[in-house]
């Protein structure tokens, strides 16, 4: 049920009966020379809306623009600042609570929104307003990741490109993948680390195009079983979330001393 | 030029040559029984789309959840707290200006929004970071609204049907606009005035079903009509703001005692 | 009862039987070469007084400094941002309730501050602490100020001209109103709007020495009028918040879904 | 020069010459039986009017809820959190800052407010933006206060009842001295210490009725000697700050290393 | 009983019979060219160690940095903004009362500490949470430090120096104590006000080097006087803490009308 | 260098060649039956002040309250919140730049601290300001960790057991090891998550005792060789970090359009 698209009377039935809700985020910045800015959005929403739209779950509107400074130098990257970001997702969130949500699943396709939708579950945890839990499509099948790719990402790789190719393929500029590829870098994580401390702050001082691996391994095949498996993860969370009763859900209390 | 469709370089190009971004916002709030919870982010949108496709500028991602709590004891109705709506529209238009963005229009189409939209414009003005102004659709053609509508709103009534029956008309509930009419109520501001002063704060004081106005004078056609006229106004709004200088659009310096 | 002449016991007997506080608000901001700074805060606090003076209301004192950054570019305009001046009146509002007050009356002459003190009325209303509603004094007789002038304001003109000749004469610069007239403007908002957007930020952008109107058609007499016809307004608003019953003061709970 | 009663170009007449603003800040809180709740505003702005005429420097209008939480337990206290008053102090200080003003007293009668003008007074100080200084009447002449009364306050006392008796004797409850002095208490703000630690927070914990020491002693006759006093005190200050090159008002830079 | 020494279960026990908290708190700021930029969080830590290892209370980490920007200009001296030190003493203290303490006694050794203090403790005591009491060591045993010094500070002086000696002497610069007198100056508070005006901000309008009075009066024999003389103060504190009924620490509530 | 051990002068020095510094923070929370509630807080120093010792470089006092809330339900678990904590941090590194100070390392050891410290140095480096990164010790050695235990951790593990064995091993409970292991629970991140989404808040969800792993495998020997390893690391990122230039360490501008 894509709440936007239902009228009130119809959004009340749906919170009489069910507590639950989902709430897609992505982001608005660049993904290389061959992907839409709109990357992350485009598929948290689409995962979200397909996930909801087979289970009947309540999903409300997207949004779009996160915490993605570490784009900036490369045009068109839009984001807010990490605090107001927390403060708008938590606010909504809060506010939910008032028909009744006690549950919410943050459906995430950027990574640089997970600490953020961490801490605002976190709140609202603590305090026992409601149990808000962050997904992200990728943290979901990390095996058919590997297995698919050699390179996956982690950001405008083949991965997000195989997605956007299922998704929107419309929006890849299929003529730039090698250029896409041979402009970026390849990514070890580990690698970039010194002494053990993470050094960089920006995406571009490991990638001059913005994106990493190998873009040409993708195709709307690898994205469409991408899209399933990750749908599947989604719609099995959901299922399991509504399952619980609300006081597995609260903080336990203090340990008697 | 919707900008989540683009790629970095191609924005790249735009902001060589303009300075100008539109961003659209609305939000998600019952609109009655006939009518989607998100019409007016869904008329925002469709306006601002519109606007940009004739004219190449740039189009942001859309803002779809704003300051509705007046709107919060219908179910489905979503909102941030005003403070925390101002500072995520402030944040995503000061980091618009990193990328050379210097004039933004807030392409609104909901009425709790307008102050805040304009509190968020005076802050960047008073700084001198960036010339942003709200536009609200429907005060665009005033005149023409007075004409086609004898109650015309403000709320749900047959002026937003009929531009959802022109952008989206799945999404009305035809076979319910009677009772949205007979449910809902007629408002007149300027006599729900106690001696001065506005007392009312939630919608529901003065309407059981949310809306207000006759919605069964909507349809299609109207609201072909209405859209076309505010995207003319919003067309020509962005074309006398393009070709401002960008010293008339900072702050005038204090008056020499 | 204006509180600051008052011992704490008088006041303890007011609340003991009353619940209903009147805080006047006005600016201190440039009001042309005719009229001082405070004219403003001045309305403001003779409305308030008069008409707690007639009826036994508990009047706080004022707040002089509100949302004037407009008026910046003329010496004198003195302004607190718009986030402080909601915190300080908040600040206040709530801290009253403590004494039992539940229900308020801002008795504001400038329109500045009007959207900021609906946005703290509507906190205060929100959760449900204290009923608190904004009142302007020109809006509480716009028939008898468009039987009387031309062109009355909207900002330093004949309206509150005739206030100040009223209130405190010699702080009229009576040499000086046809200077005021000649150097300023008349200022038609409808006109002002570019094809639906309001596009200016500081009043110094319509009117090179801050003021609108003729100023020539002020008259004490005209002053007396006014104030004798808001003054009533005022108090007939106090009479009927104070006949409210609290229940209907505070907000309405969510329909039941 | 009050700035409430003059016209813009009379102001900037003044900040062409001129850069020193004085702010008269007090409290509306109760003050015993006798006093009323504006005793330490009144105070204030007597003393500020009086110097500022006298000298011709420009006084803002005044502040008048601070911070007095410590007196709530008694009816029409009013005041603001902490935060708030700096903000609000802070906020006004720095717009006058726009005019050309460089230097600021704050005339204060109000020991609560105290620290937090010195913590507004060292944000302006520490970055440079104005050198603003809180003055005490009552500190400026500690030799006659002592010398006048035998157990002069520090609430309520007879140094502000006699003061108020010279400001506005017509609100002083003659008729309930006896009663203010014997249903109070007489202070030691060092015996109240334990250990070391001040260990009460609200004014009642010391005094049933809200105030200390006899209030039997005051009489016009002391009121306006320290009224001289004190003037004469705030007068020589504001000349000696007028009279100070900016550069001596800016911090030290850091010393070389 | 220094809870990071202990395991959680130790403390569990500890809760379970008891309620009382101190933390210790200093800074990290230029004590001139002989004391160490540790000297009031050694002091701090020193005292309260030693009081709670006699009385088995629980003693917290430190924490040391605090409110010095007035000792900016000397090296190395660190602070954060005075809004942060409280919030974060705010937080830790709340905190605390998720494990049942109710009562706190913040350990001070730095004069810049004490207002903040206060506030974070009125914050606390306000709204009921815990009562909270700053203990400033000095403040204790003023009479003894009249006794054995002639100028004891107030700021790096021989009452900072003689404790410093007797709690770690290696890192009193023994060589360098007639520098420290000899580029330093004798501070009169009272002497330095112009007009009743506190009118420095930072340490280094008074003093070149950054201390105060005759350094070469400290000796370690005083230093464990005033250690002694300071701990028993402290731990009569506590013992007067502990012994109060719960209700006597929380505010009274508002007079009855 | 540690800072609060030394004098202005020598502080002075130090900034006068260097422009580094090493900030040290951990927690105080829960760690088990058999570690003190310090533990972090302990390694941090240990390895900072040795890695500064042998270097040269300097070291400020440490921060001991960090971000522990999800450790709360066990008695003694201190905690900030989270923007707390960030404010604290960001405000101490801030004004370490006034002494040109250009970089940092925050010297960490507790894992809920990581994200903080990221969005701190992230803060500092978009702006401008200076360069801080975040170093986790056992980030920085996880080879060996994996060679010499089968579970380490990842709280109150083996890992920490033994280090605090090498740091401090009188406050180990040695007689509490096996109860350590038989009441915790062995931990799988990546199990623990359901449908790639982390469910848990708090520690107390996965382990009733509050670690994790094999206790009993920790020696001082192996506690040495972690230190030792660790220390070589952070000596080398100390290093690597002071030889870089200062261009490097800065933000890169946008790309060209």
């Amino acid at each position: 049920m894509y709440l936007p698209d239902r009228t009130w009377p119809e959004v009340g039935e749906y919170v009489a009966d069910e507590s639950l809700a989902v709430v897609p985020l992505g982001s608005t910045e660049q993904h290389g020379p061959h992907l839409p800015e709109g990357t992350d959005h485009l598929i948290a929403e689409a995962l979200a809306r397909e996930a909801t739209d087979r289970t009947g779950y309540l999903c409300t509107p997207p949004v779009r623009i996160g915490v993605s400074s570490h784009h900036r130098q490369f045009p068109g990257t839009m984001w807010v600042e990490a605090p107001v970001f927390r403060d708008y997702v938590e606010s909504l969130s809060r506010n939910l609570t008032y028909h009744g949500i006690d549950r919410i699943v943050y459906v995430n396709a950027h990574g640089g929104n997970v600490a953020h939708l961490r801490e605002v579950g976190r709140r609202l945890h603590d305090d026992g307003t409601a149990y808000a839990i962050e997904w992200m499509w990728d943290e979901s099948i990390p095996g058919l990741i590997e297995e698919v790719f050699e390179t996956p990402g982690p950001h405008g790789g083949p991965k997000e490109t195989a997605m956007i190719m299922h998704i929107a393929n419309e929006l890849v500029r299929a003529d730039r993948l090698e250029e896409a590829r041979d402009g970026g870098a390849v990514f070890d994580y580990d690698a970039e680390r010194v002494h053990g401390a993470t050094t960089f702050y920006d995406c571009i001082e490991n990638s001059p195009n913005g994106v990493f691996g190998d873009q040409t391994d993708a195709t709307p095949e690898i994205g469409e079983e991408l899209f399933e498996a990750a749908t599947d993860q989604l719609v099995a969370l959901l299922e399991w979330l509504d399952a619980r009763p609300v006081d597995d859900l609260m903080p336990e209390p203090p340990l008697e001393p």
